[in-house]
């Protein structure tokens, strides 16, 4: 795997257990509704992702965006469609989120090495 | 056809004249590509609709959700599936986006009436 | 009960009442978590509400401060607290959280009638 | 004068007065500070207007929109210098901002009534 | 003390400096009026802090919410009571503030590292 | 040339490359639209600018300021102006601004090293 991409889920996931140690019931359920509003539902789960990155690229947090990205490589999204997705994003939240979508480009293809 | 339906419509139309008189290029651009974006591609309309409502609901503008939810109706979105991207919305927006959601709901149900 | 309270309770009852029967359970559990956020723990709930009312100050959502505005106002808030609270939202959010702060005062001024 | 100008102002007026008399130093320094920042200087008080216009529309409060929009009408502002700040504000911000520069379009005309 | 919090503190009081060495009158008041607000007042210092700190979370500013975890620290502010303040962040802003409430709770327990 | 800028725009037109050649039209056009925007017009390439760079701050997009820090000193904006444009920004977009402020001012000062 792609240092990078090691890098950000060791990260994420040493500080995600410190979080859940604090042992607060309203984080631990925010983090459980997390899991259960992906889930296979009306909309696919390859329907949510996509509007779960959407979501995190017009409110531009790099973290949410990689952790959609890696979401939407798990469910086949292409890069036809992926490109689509940054369009929207870039239309509706506006140039202000390019630097945020260069990044995307980036952690994206990492996520297609071998 | 509903009057807050109608009113939105026909408020909406008439300044988007005004504006389109101004005769700035980059506006009327800005225009044209808001209808590019969500013509069929690798996604089809009804997803892109979906991301463009989705995104309007996390950076909480009213108008432009009811603009989204038009065209969500339009493009046959369901009940149970709308309830999905509200919770998307509202997951990720976080609880500020309630207020726009209980709008929203409203807005759903008048596009509803016949 | 003022006339404009009354109008923003009932519109927010009828609305929560309608999202709720979409019965969807991401929703539901948001809502659930809304209200055990609040309650009593190592912080008072006085404390929490002007927590969950100066996020909103900032986020600049209307109708999200005046229901913490409620809140604040059932546990006992006094007006030099509530322009402490006006004046970090103002300075960490900057100048354009004066409109909201205008709407806040007159609300907070309504909940103080008899 | 128009009655929503008159409106707008009166509001905003009596509203700012309430919130003076709250006899907080931080608020009544942060409405001065309103008043200095935009006096003349390196940049001319147009520059500034325009300057605080951009920003009110890209941050999305309506309000802060009007306010500006009067200031850079006594500025001299132009039809074509504002439809390019729309222009930057649109382009930024993103199609977000559009339904901000729909009322802004018509509160500019209404300052242009005799 | 721990290297991060050094540099942090280093660059941070490094920028300011230059910053008020620029010799603007509304930029030094802004500062000035930084250290003003959260004096004891009508609300204590610690309430004004942790009030601080949740308006900067939901508003996604990382080093903001490191400046507050510094002064909460000082403050004497509870790991509960941080968990508290932590989840009223994350319920209002949603999980778009979780990655920066993993910063946030590495750089909570580096202060609290002897 | 400073090391940092270089890696700023290295990495910045490396991965516009990428994105450009994914091909997709609303990211062209949008790419196009950005270079048009800011030409001269009713209003100068240099007060364009300066309303790009406020626009950048308040909606706090660190990559953003620098692209229109470069611009302006292109432009030939005084430090004197900077300090005012870093006024508006931090009145309107509040104290949250600074942390973004502090980072301007480092790179409008490498932008002056020869």
């Amino acid at each position: 795997m792609n240092e990078k991409i090691k890098e950000f889920r060791e990260y994420r996931s040493a500080m995600n257990e410190k979080l859940l140690a604090g042992n607060n019931k309203v984080i631990k359920r925010i983090f459980n509704l997390d899991t259960n509003t992906y889930m296979e539902g009306a909309l696919s789960t390859k329907v949510k992702e996509m509007l779960g990155l959407v979501s995190s690229m017009v409110l531009r947090c790099d973290d949410c965006i990689k952790y959609h990205l890696e979401k939407c490589h798990e469910q086949g999204v292409t890069n036809d469609e992926m490109m689509e997705i940054f369009s929207v994003a870039n239309l509706v939240g506006g140039t202000i989120v390019i630097p945020h979508t260069r990044r995307a480009i980036e952690y994206w293809e990492l996520l297609h090495e071998k």
